[in-house]
């Protein structure tokens, strides 16, 4: 591709609606310009890298067995009231009516028109187990959206499906999944993990999500630092404590804390050190058979942070998990927020792992202005209950019984489920089973965010200059830049040679044959992120050669003029 | 692919709601399913087919110099309403709030979209021209959507568009894509054909649609039997007759017709030959300069038929053209329709050229029950003009000046324009020009119908037992269809080899593995149309043979097993 003949379309300046930093380099480097608030239009570069993206991850969905089809963009509401996510699902469900008046949804995801098709098409156990996959324009309604492609409104996704007559079967194929999604990542060139992750609204039991790793990531993962382990930090299991209690060594004393309202000022005004003291949480419980909904205290060592996800989990706690009123918390208890503990609430207690190896600790006298020092478990509080609830914190040791916990921040490109009967029991879709009888099948759904891969490839891969792609979804693989070609006699025909001998060796190339000063072509193809730069000038061709700029490295090597070609070629293939 | 780990869903039954034999077959091939009125899923097949139309358009765009982008397929509406089209569009265009009751609609084509990128991308005419693609799926809200992806509402099409500085350089570019589709056309293997066309809606002036001919097309086109002229037969000029008009020879005559409404009636009770009458339309006329429409009378000749395209670009006719209702008729003239003539008629009339050359003709009285007979032009209606209002008639002298003209039908599947400055002037999209000042650029638009290409190649190559594939198209190469593979020691381990050998050799290979009846094999195989079947049978193998056969020609070859691989693979690909 020639530059002259080519829509460049790269920003001197950073503009100032893009926050982050992928987002500002995709404006900046021409790869996406906006249309309207999460719309994007995707110019020549940036498509390219897209497609690169979407032909690695077809390469090895196909390798995997699955087969690809491609459902429509628009969804008959009917099938979504089949499965109940007419009404579930927020207003992030894009729903329009047809010139008839007939309703109709913009799909988010496609799980409704797959298990009807699977209903439909699909009769015996002979025709399983059986993984359908697209690559699809998706439409999610956002209320804010942002970050560019990060979080669009009309973004592309492949999404896969497999149908089991057992568990067994799914599980088999959610692991041929795990790893055909280790491949595609690993052949994107990207630093990423997969972790283990909650299933969410979608639903299902087993879940991994694959996280790009980068600094500006939105989610918070941990890691053991002595094996595979990984977990999205919500999903992460803190281990109960290995030491036993201490015995009970002081009494327990009322002391006056006008000042404290937190740990924090506990701390700084009272000298009680966080791991010192516990922090009481009031929430709803689960409701009785009358739908009535009590108090349920949470208890977590001052240090810690509650982890709503587990905590919603457990039976007396209702879900989703709901903080109690204040008004509510001083009629019951008699003192707010602020001044609460465990000793001598009159509601069910849950005590975190951690929290409940203290003793002689701190907590609110549930008096305001009044906390308890030396309290003891058992002697002190003597109903509650011990379940992990608190956010994993590095160093804790890891949950797989080896190394101990770091975190580090990742940007969810991927994420895979063992649905289970969740669609297929909803929507009646069954199969005959080797016995002749009717039986549901078994669902997992395997879904990936290529274009956000774009944006999550940049947020990993950039510096002050731009962008820095990973050679297998660089837009081009080459950048040639000859030097004030056109007050050159011979320049001109050495790029075009060298341009043709590139391409014919199978690499894309970008000749910028513009007539611009080199510094304006090398600032573009590096905010760009070409790989290699292959500059050629007067000086160099006078002793036969060109110079190979390395993006990543920033090492140059100077190479023979005749035999560049074919040292370029070997050097980005291998 | 192995049938036993794909969805092959093929149907014996001919659906009862699949009117043409394009949907019929998609249907019974297994190549798309229903989800809702005009949206289908395509299915592994279906999309193996989508797939090669799309690459071999998108390699034949790119060796023509357009650049591929990617547009969002929901659009501001504000793009709309600077064009006028938000208005102008009918109902097909499916209008959609966003949560915050935003207005957009669903992209049925990209002007106004890609129109807003350029003028704020290109600024100078040193980037001109310029040429800009997508292949995007496209939303029309088709009142009646039929034909399964003949006519769908949700459909895959290429659109490119070309900004210009000049109307000479927007002509060289409109060439240019009109060979890239003339290439395109031939690479997909159909008998197609480039035709003058209208313009309609899209508006601009030069126009082509291409066509796949097939006797079942919706469209009708003229061609001369003596050179490339080629028009929709809309757009076909019926030239005037060259012979002279012969001198009057008879009396102008009344005689009472009460039997006759029509010229067919004419003919049957009172043997008036079409050919030696005139049929007389009364339309709307053009609004005068109080927005009132008079009445104007078309003459025809009786075995023609009015050509409402040509006749409604006449000045003095109503655009879009309306036929009066009867009453006004009536009262104009005192006499209904079916006895309505030019002589004595007090409104502007308008002549066919062939009408014209008409003597001693036969047309209504304009008295209920009563024709004239010896009509003479200019003796007995003096005021009136000639022009071509008429639809071509095979036998018609080409417009060309070469040859008679023939009729065939077709299919449209691609649309190129000359747009000119429609779009640039009710958006402003100008660039400096050479002299520094701003210029409206002028645009080109070319579409291709990706996915109608599909029907519309099976319409042109089907028989009784199902699709004919061009090589070019074929969901695969070849099948290999194993006789009783299940009952033979030697057959599974051959069948596995060449499948695996013809697929190293780089064709698509369907791998018929299931335990069916070759009967139902075969039949399967001749429905899906793929080009080539390896039969492997137990008596061939005897031989060392095993037997190729041809869906196209039914040709049957026999091949040595050692060389078969081979020799395939050279024969498909040659």
């Amino acid at each position: 591709m020639r530059t002259s003949q080519y829509i460049l379309a790269t920003l001197k300046e950073t503009p100032s609606d893009a926050e982050i930093v992928s987002h500002q380099l995709m404006l900046r480097a021409g790869m996406i310009r906006r249309v309207a608030s999460g719309l994007y239009t995707w110019l020549p570069s940036g498509l390219r890298v897209l497609k690169k993206v979407e032909n690695i991850v077809r390469e090895e969905m196909d390798k995997a067995g699955a087969i690809e089809m491609l459902m429509p963009i628009i969804q008959p509401a009917d099938l979504w009231e089949e499965s109940g996510r007419w009404e579930q699902f927020g207003p992030e469900l894009l729903r329009i009516n047809d010139r008839h008046n007939r309703p109709f949804a913009l799909g988010p995801t496609h799980e409704e028109v797959i298990t009807d098709f699977v209903r439909k098409e699909v009769s015996s156990y002979k025709q399983l187990p059986l993984t359908l996959y697209q690559v699809q324009t998706k439409v999610r309604d956002e209320v804010r959206p942002r970050f560019g492609v990060m979080r669009a409104r009309e973004f592309t996704m492949k999404d896969a499906y497999s149908f089991h007559l057992s568990d067994e079967c799914l599980e088999k194929t959610y692991q041929v999944m795990h790893k055909a999604y280790c491949n595609i990542f690993e052949r994107l060139g990207l630093d990423y993990r997969p972790v283990i992750a909650d299933t969410g609204s979608i639903g299902g039991s087993v879940s991994h999500e694959f996280h790009v790793l980068a600094e500006s990531g939105e989610d918070a993962i941990a890691f053991s630092d002595a094996s595979d382990y990984a977990a999205n930090i919500e999903k992460a299991e803190a281990l109960a404590p290995t030491e036993e209690r201490p015995a009970a060594s002081k009494e327990l004393k009322a002391f006056p804390t006008p000042d404290a309202k937190s740990i924090a000022e506990l701390k700084e005004h009272y000298g009680v050190k966080p791991h010192r003291g516990v922090k009481t949480l009031i929430v709803y419980g689960a409701p009785d058979e009358n739908e009535q909904r009590g108090l349920v205290a949470l208890v977590l060592r001052g240090d810690h942070e509650l982890n709503e996800l587990k905590a919603e989990k457990h039976p007396l706690v209702d879900s989703p998990l709901e903080m109690a009123k204040e008004e509510d918390i001083v009629a019951a208890i008699g003192a707010k927020p602020g001044s609460l503990g465990p000793v001598g609430l009159s509601m069910p207690i849950i005590v975190d792992r951690t929290a409940n190896v203290l003793a002689d600790f701190v907590a609110g006298a549930n008096k305001d202005g009044e906390h308890f020092s030396g309290i003891n478990w058992d002697r002190d509080v003597e109903n509650y209950e011990v379940a992990d609830i608190r956010n994993i914190v590095e160093g804790d040791p890891s949950p797989c019984g080896q190394g101990s916990l770091q975190i580090k921040r990742g940007i969810e490109v991927g994420h895979i489920f063992q649905l289970g009967t969740k669609y297929s029991e909803a929507m009646k879709a069954g199969v005959l089973s080797e016995t002749g009888k009717n039986q549901v099948m078994t669902m997992g759904c395997y879904g990936i965010g290529v274009s956000r891969i774009v944006a999550a490839a940049i947020e990993q891969n950039n510096d002050q200059y731009g962008i820095k792609w990973p050679q297998p979804i660089a837009p081009f693989d080459l950048a040639i830049v000859p030097m004030n070609m056109h007050k050159s006699h011979r320049i001109p025909d050495i790029a075009d040679n060298l341009y043709k001998g590139l391409k014919d060796a199978g690499l894309d190339v970008l000749f910028d044959d513009r007539k611009e000063r080199p510094g304006v072509m090398f600032n573009d193809m590096e905010l760009l992120g070409v790989p290699f730069t292959l500059v050629i000038g007067e000086r160099n061709l006078d002793e036969n050669k060109v110079e190979l700029k390395n993006r990543h490295t920033g090492e140059k090597l100077m190479l023979d003029l005749d035999s560049a070609a074919s040292e370029i070629a070997a050097l980005v293939k291998g």
